[in-house]
């Protein structure tokens, strides 16, 4: 019998929560704590679920003590027991935590927050699992990079891939925090072209010819992106479908079928009882994806709190050395959570 | 062995579905089918699910098929099969209705949107189960009814409730429709005054004095409620807290904790993993409610996709007979369903 | 002296309201009245200004007799006192119109609502004002393809356009409707692509090679256009700023001075004291535009409620023959609004 | 001829910049300068209008000298210019600045963030106008209690109130900065009860029985306020409609001429050519106000960026002691702005 990889989650926001529950569910990890500052209704939560509540640090663990939360001890002793650690704190406290880890001799994964240049390695299952095998860090791309990255890797599979555009419309801030933050009735056009999504997909695929814009909506849903790629050569609408459909987490919707907007596609994902209506795959929508001479068109929506969360597992398997096998390890996190390739 | 009450739900929106899931959560129900005009994704859906669709005409039987839909028969087949119907049909549509039901025989519950005229009986499980045992018709009333009955109610019970006004601010639409309707940028005053809530719960209490005020405001998530009430006599906070405790679905939340605003229990909602993120329970903010003397003051929130699904529930065993005891069957109900007395 | 043309408005929506107010303030032209249906705050607002109100319909004549309003007669009478209409009337009205304007002998310029079928001939000033000398028919065509023509007009007008892909997201509804209209929390992709904005602009400048995709924000503060263009050669930044500073129309704003989004630059509209904060410029971000090899990046803001306002002074202007040179009325138009090549 | 008085504003957001251009068109002031530490179009702005821009600290003064502006000189050479001062400075800069003031001999204005502890006296123009004569000092009260106060001062002005009970439901954030901050699909109820309008109502009319709850909703435009007040007598609709008619800056609108909503209103004022789209007035909903026995439910708007200008521009003449009497002040104020009884 394999032994279970002992992980562990710092960082308890909305990817710290998820990697946590997603690890949980994976036969062969063990999630042995996690840690953060928080001593509200989150590290209540955390308890309240049977997850062992360790302090970020000693201020917070005189906090959650004061708070009452019993915290099992602080961020070092978690990680004397595990092997990898997920960093999800916020930006910058990532950087901070790089020593750390490495003086307790333990994996380390980040998230895309931090820059490459933090692990030398960023990270994105289909496309580069294998160059992370026992690495000692590595770096799950943002959100919106790894839908890029997803889509653009299964288009240069198919060979179809010269040269991609995006415009990406971002939401404003998460669901759990749209009471204290966010923008109202405005779009914020970024200010930088390109904005740091498509050079940061050449983190994962080099020479990659992306370039994105982008802004951001007064929405907390999620992300839309809108594409407009050049092909090799004049393709059809069918073979570009193809394409999607060959890799994993990319699934269709269609709004024809009433699925025509990103409120829709989550109701859809709480009407399919998935945990907190999490979508892990990327939403193409396959009646707008449209083929004109070699030139793609298509638009998709990806949840920002969700969609990285697979890869962080399929990162845990890698740096582990737990699995050496891309493939086997993605087909194995996609059953556990139950990716689909169709919603409907 | 008890024989299980057969239930047939016409209408498939935001309260349909759930009200079916619900009664598919019943071990004294079962659920014959369901009904509806729609033939896009939330068709698809129920079919996937395993439960059998009905077309709710001809014409969207033929709509159906059309769409590839297989329904199982018409509404009037699925009423043979049913002894009480549960209609979630949009308003005006419900009127239409009635003597259809009446015709077959079948003991019918309708929704707050249906005018009290229609069914003579207005239903709130704890305030007048007792009072629909074997009627051959109830109307379940609106979500923001049934909030304002079961916080009265209990204030009531207590032999604190002398008089009560209140202001309720409302969602615009419900999030699965968001993309075709809302409100933007805005709050919207409502010009009648009593706003139809107040006088509404008078068909369930009658001599209620109650006064509602109420205002649409531009998001999707729920009705916010604020309560000046003024009591029989001086009490304390703790009384106070105490009369919503003595009642079932009615659950504290706290500011404190960071529960802070409508986003944020929604947020916890799916932490606790409930199907769709429902509550089916009033959210009392307990750190904001206050007494002055003889006045007290509290908001709370309500999930008006959610709410009304348990009085649903409670109201099929009311009027089919199967239960004489409003707090049995109540008990049942919330224990199917996980309603609680506190989140966390 | 100049004889002044004689116009009337049909229609006194958003669009409308701001035509009449333009053609009130050109010296060149008389405001014979306005014609509508509605019988609310709007109509009581013409009448307050001292404009002349009249009935789209008998109807309507009615209805405001009633609502004591006090009309100076119907359309066919407004219609015998003007040499040219503007016909603002919503979407599938203005096509009844057309027979009606054609009996009474007067020049007609519809909206970008109509279809270029109804009138043959599609107007953008800075294009193609010229071809629209005398005729009978134009049609300014919406604010989007406005904004669409006036940034690539000016950029092939410099010999720098060889192909244009653009990204419209667009606001949901206008702000004195938010309230009954509206999205919530979300992104509408649409569905068509290319959006219909693109083959549009081909009314106005035929064989442009231009294809846009588009969404629909939950916001009503205006559209956001993103750009990618490949340029006939390799230019620089300051060469694409010049091909828009050499027309009119195009205004800079840059976030770098704190303009930085949708709702900023209708802040600063109103600081500049425009009537209702008309932006009736394409407010293009001057430091986000972008030049790598021949490719050109650019986002610009478009005010759909005014955008299209001095194209319609122009187009009076044109189709009534009383000015034959393009640049002597846009100038005289740009001088009488107050229009601006730069806001700070 | 009367001397006018020099006045001074030091912070130049949302509230200083209107108070400035009120100053500016009042016959007995003159508008020395104002003072800021912003640098960006805002700043730009004001010399753009001629104003004299003055740097808040000698920081500031460096930097707008390096981002080209030409400061006229720092607060302190403002101060020496002016009688009167009004600080709009951001919540917590207020305090610090007093000592300032009373050092340089200037009266000084604070508004409604400051405490009433800075102060000793708060200011509403119509209810206690006198007894800010030749003071030192005045705090404006906010814009939510300005509004409180307004309305119910002519209440008990007209012997009808006995007490009001008000929920506030108010706007997130300011157009201007909306791209910054917000929330976003949600309500935030406030935790304290009451909130702190009601007592800061007292403030300016002791002894008032009035509590307030408030909530925070996710729109820009302003506040929306509903009230339930115990009358001292039975009264008619028709008495309380009257109470309002004999004070200034209470205006009406109605929902049945489609004025039903704070957007609406909203356009209203822009249709209105006010500067800004601006609302000096309390605007009552005519059509909502209810009266039942002794009881008076009604409903109102707060435009929370222009509200409180006129009782700036009052307090001005009050502590300068320009003017004696407090409704010759007042009227000279409403002349001045175009304050209106009637809008349509």
């Amino acid at each position: 019998m394999q032994m279970k990889t002992r992980v562990a989650v710092n960082g308890f926001g909305v990817i710290g929560r998820r990697v946590a529950d997603a690890v949980a569910r994976q036969e062969d990890m063990r999630l042995v704590g996690v840690a953060d500052v928080v001593t509200d209704w989150r590290a209540k939560l955390v308890l309240a679920e049977g997850i062992r509540l360790f302090a970020a640090s000693d201020q917070a663990e005189a906090e959650m003590i004061e708070a009452g939360l019993e915290p099992a001890g602080t961020l070092e002793s978690l990680l004397e027991e595990a092997e990898v650690v997920v960093d999800c704190t916020p930006k910058g406290v990532d950087i901070a935590n790089r020593a750390l880890y490495e003086k307790a001799g333990v994996r380390a994964i980040f998230q895309g927050g931090a820059p490459h240049a933090l692990t030398g390695h960023s990270f994105v299952a289909a496309a580069n699992y294998g160059s992370a095998f026992q690495r000692s860090v590595t770096r799950v791309v943002s959100c919106n990079t790894t839908a890029t990255v997803r889509t653009l890797f299964a288009l240069q599979k198919a060979g179809l891939l010269r040269r991609a555009r995006g415009v990406l419309v971002r939401r404003a801030s998460d669901p759990w925090e749209s009471h204290q933050e966010g923008i109202m009735n405005t779009l914020v056009p970024e200010t930088e072209v390109p904005s740091h999504q498509g050079p940061d997909a050449r983190t994962v695929i080099p020479r990659l010819d992306v370039v994105t814009m982008a802004s951001k909506s007064s929405q907390n849903v999620g992300h839309l992106h809108h594409w407009i790629v050049e092909l090799t050569r004049t393709a059809t609408r069918e073979e570009a479908l193809d394409a999607f459909r060959a890799v994993s987490r990319i699934a269709f919707v269609r709004a024809g079928e009433g699925v025509a907007a990103l409120n829709v596609t989550a109701e859809l994902m709480k009407e399919l009882e998935r945990p907190r209506g999490d979508m892990w795959e990327v939403a193409v929508w396959e009646d707008i994806l449209t083929v004109e001479g070699r030139e793609l068109f298509y638009a998709y929506q990806v949840d920002n709190q969700a969609i990285v969360v697979p890869e962080n597992i399929d990162a845990i398997r890698a740096v582990s050395g737990s699995e050496r096998e891309a493939e086997r390890s993605i087909e194995r996190t996609n059953s556990s959570l139950g990716i689909r390739s169709e919603f409907l």
